[in-house]
């Protein structure tokens, strides 16, 4: 079994867990890959981020897919949620919320490749989805970031609003 | 946070919104792209498209999936949907809508790449879905858009008209 | 074969369909049922439903499901259609477009039972689903629409505004 | 195993299977109920009946279901088959195709139940669904008949024409 | 049309929202039944709804469907949404929440019927779904709440997690 | 725990299972309700059902689901199993396997409800779903099966043949 | 607010949860129900519950649907996820747990009403899923526990193994 | 808007449509298309397709799928529905029906690429599903062709006769 | 029309079929290709084949996908489900099962191309889907096959066993 | 007939099958590839994962999909389902899981590619899919497993955590 236990980590399995609710990417924490020969996949699914219209103060809803090969370090997963949750009070657009959070996992992590899309419920009868991608300079995912952009989304998910 | 409410933007979270029923491009607003060095993908959900059949004047509707890589300038969504109900009373082909569509938003926000996909409610027990797509001249988006035209819809979604 | 075809129907492969988009409930035709002798039941399904909000102007969408059993009169679905078209421009709330729908149907063909269920797209994340049902006054009907009324909708479909 | 193989039935297991596409229901043919003693449903689902609009001749399609509870003589369902293909170049009203549906196998089967449930294809974005039901005289059948129908389709299915 | 529009509505159409995200029920806001001789049914679907666990200050989830038989008043959904969001600091366990809701609409509109069924995403791999209703005393819906709740709910939804 | 290892069963767990592939009611084995003071219901699901057409040999296939409430003997999986592939080389009519394996249960169980609803793929287009029922002669359930036979399948499920 | 969180709870945002896999029914606590003069539902979806066949030791999945309507106590939903992986290593049959899990929760809440569902996965391609309820002798839910049971399932799930 | 409506075309909107249902490509009717310059998908989905078996002449059905490029003129959709219509009782093989409307539209058209899929129903327990495409020669499509081909369909939908 | 009727075709639209359960290739049949000149794929899905453990001899079950681009000569459809029935009380393993059966149809019909995808039921809690294919030397398709092969089911479909 | 059964295989078919609960790779066999000129897919889809948190012990669920190119020897299913069973009580992260199933898999059969992705319920909101692949080198497989991986999930399944 891999020592990840003693890698630092603050949050998993610990007591009295603090939610914050004003974004702060400080929550994010990481641990030591421990097969750092192999470039594989590891996606995050989450269905419950919730942010503030920057404008109106409207709640905004998404469920987001996280997806990225690791490099040294990798993001613990509660750290990430907790991460997430911290935008749940925080005014940003849908684009901008995706950005936000691809950098600060891209700074994190220094993934060899990392993804994020958002799926947003509709406001006023339209959804917007937003999908931000990023490969590692002088790997072969930096050529491959911007081949899965070119081939993004070729088939659309059926939306009816209901 | 961007600065993006402070871009001219005159709809979202405004008051007293004027809905227009006679096509009008001049709806759509855009605001800046405050991620220019990223290539990223933004795609709209639009199950509420309306227009009438230019020769019997029946309604039509549709589901339309409009995807974009931003250039400088962005659409607001908000916009967007009223540019997009502004086809409600107003007579045009299918193929046609979906054209000019792309004709309007390509040249609105001169995108890197961009492309619309109508998916009609039948009439007489047939559907017609157009697609319609974009790559800026000069950008390896051109090629990219030749790309995902000729790989366009080899999976047809499961229809049976109930 | 029935001599439905010379039961005063105007508009059943007629030609030249004039379409009208302000309320109007003189688009309704009926004819004869010639099944006097047997109570049966008969639904429409009708996605295309689309009204203004009578406050904001917004177009309001909805899927509309009319069951009824006739009594000696029965409307033709291209009329009914014709008349739910005529809603395209008319301004009204969710709950009183569904009981006008109703009301228009049981003046017109004095059914034994009706129910009409509206089912509308969501406007700020809420969506609102009408149900308006009646039963012919001494016939065994009436108590058939409360017992249905106090049934209904146990199982309300799965809704995630996607 | 049951004698059923010397019943009279002709079309089973026959050579050359000729297709009659005019209405026809001397096509029917029965067998014997070996279970006279117990009550119990049979349900076909036929989901190829097509048949004429008698105004227009377009063809129209939709999913049969007929359910019913055997008296003495069942109805076979090869034969059944051959029956309802014989409605192709028939032209007939959706709900009169029911009933002369549910009629026809009244008075071939003497059934203590049955019931005939149409789901068409939408024409013009309508469509229509007639549920017919019979329960037999001096059975318990007569009241489960109107029961049945008194809670017939309290949740209509799903229905978006695509 | 119905004088829906003056019956002292302050939210629906209004200008520069304000949205709460402490529990506050006098949020909500009513307007006049216009068909206060016919017992008819209104269902909300609202997949926003969030709030706190009261103890580890947790986000939680939930999709709400309420249904009720309007009495004198109606509840404006507007006014709806933005008392549901008035629950997204509020920390409160699952059950509460439901019987909350339930109490506060009971009050403010006095309705024949209600119902609140609240279906929360997972915690600990285990989901909870709270169910309410109430029939106004001295009407047949007193009993029809009995019946309604003495039947809820035969087929749970299939459930997996994921 | 039960003490239901000891009761005689002879296949579950054991060794070298021998199939057998012609109809044979005396590969069922029961054990002993360790419940007697409770009803409840047991349902089997089993879509691996195969049998021959008595006339022409072709094999048919069906999805089987089998209820029971136990009286004091309760049927073993396994020895369920063997039993329904026990008609893999044998021929009979869809109606009359479904009456033969509520007989053959009803004899070895004696139990106080048990229904058996065959659901078979469509040969010609066509397919046919029998469904019997049985409640235990002066218990309750002798009534509650005619009111569950009376009450079956409103709701056929959706049929397409794809 | 509700004074739920200094009622004994001793699982719920505690630190250092201790997982048991031996069956202990002592795992279970309890809290005050809030709302004594209402009946209402809570139902507890856990896709998780996996345990031993005692013949063959051979690990069992399901899927376990609770509902009840509460009496004084309710129980708390981690101390019943913790009860129910208690059984991770226990050895029963599917028709046993079920009726373990409904007599322990009986015993500890004294509920009016209580239901379980369990739906294991196949074994050797047939699938059990038992079903137990319970009614408070005294209360109008003795009646109801019968008249649910004599309704249960009407409508099996659609299985097929895949 | 476009001046389709003076092209030529003799079917949309007339009056007394007249339904052929021998075989007949000569019902197919064109017009311009008004954007040349952009290469873009039209695809029609048509549920409503039926044939005769050549030998049996039992009816075959199946749902077809056409996708087109269009070159200078485009297929009028009401004219296809005639056209496929015009198969209703001609007798063909699958594969001959699906290169047969291939081979039409192309000599019609001249289009830049053409591709036709058929989903028929099952005959004895197996369905048949032909795709036939094409690429214009001297055009980038005729490449393309090839490669759609060398990719058809690496993922058959989920199929089980139901 | 082809001549295809008279190209030695002995099993379609004959009479008295005789049903092989013992593994037999020589049950399959050909045809003349009347579209030699064009490359093009024809798919065949059969949910109902099943063969034997050879080692336990419990039946087995699954869905097959044959997918093939015919060289000169075709295989008939209903030669085909007779030689797939022939696996019926044959024992083999699924991988074998499917290597088998792509090399008896590539020795038969010498096409350009051939897949065969089968889907099984699972075992012990496990399903295994084996996937071959082929393509002929000299053609194009030699290198598609091993383009296929290489991109093969990068989606695995859900599987959770019910 | 292949030769399988002699190949040494000691858990199919045989008796008093023995569960482990820790972790044991030695629990899998091999069995000779009989078809070893061709390269071909076989995938095991496994829904009954189940390993414990190496932190908090709590139970941790996961479908997988296995899937590879046999080399030389192929693994024997049961071998691999008690293989994965002796996680059951094995503490491991998600990750970790993933990269030891593969690592084990790989040592064992030299395969030319293989691949194994593990789809994990959400614990606390968030859940995780691992996915790891390997081609062997010295084969085309080593270049299609980075392209395979670069090609990894464009389309991530929907998840909403009910
Ligand atoms: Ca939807
Ligand atoms: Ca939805
Ligand atoms: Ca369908
Ligand atoms: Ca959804
Ligand atoms: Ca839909
Ligand atoms: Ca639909
Ligand atoms: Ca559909
Ligand atoms: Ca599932
Ligand atoms: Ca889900
Ligand atoms: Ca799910
Ligand atoms: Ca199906
Ligand atoms: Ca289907
Ligand atoms: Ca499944
Ligand atoms: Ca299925
Ligand atoms: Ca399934
Ligand atoms: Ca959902």
């Amino acid at each position: 079994m891999t020592d990840r236990k003693n890698d630092g980590l603050t949050l998993l399995g610990n007591k009295g867990t603090h939610y914050i609710f004003d974004y702060d990417p400080k929550l994010l924490e990481t641990f030591q890959n421990v097969h750092p020969d192999r470039d594989y996949f590891v996606k995050f699914n989450f269905p419950e981020f919730t942010s503030l219209c920057p404008i109106t103060h409207q709640p905004d809803f998404a469920t987001l897919h996280i997806s990225y090969v690791p490099g040294e370090r990798m993001v613990e997963s509660k750290s990430l949620k907790l991460y997430l949750f911290s935008f749940r009070n925080h005014g940003d657009f849908h684009e901008d919320c995706i950005n936000k959070i691809a950098d600060d996992l891209i700074k994190l992590m220094d993934p060899k490749y990392l993804e994020v899309w958002g799926k947003f419920l509709p406001r006023g009868g339209i959804s917007i989805d937003p999908y931000v991608n990023y490969g590692k300079k002088g790997t072969p995912w930096e050529a491959v970031a911007f081949e899965r952009l070119s081939k993004h989304d070729l088939y659309p998910e059926h939306i009816d609003n209901r």
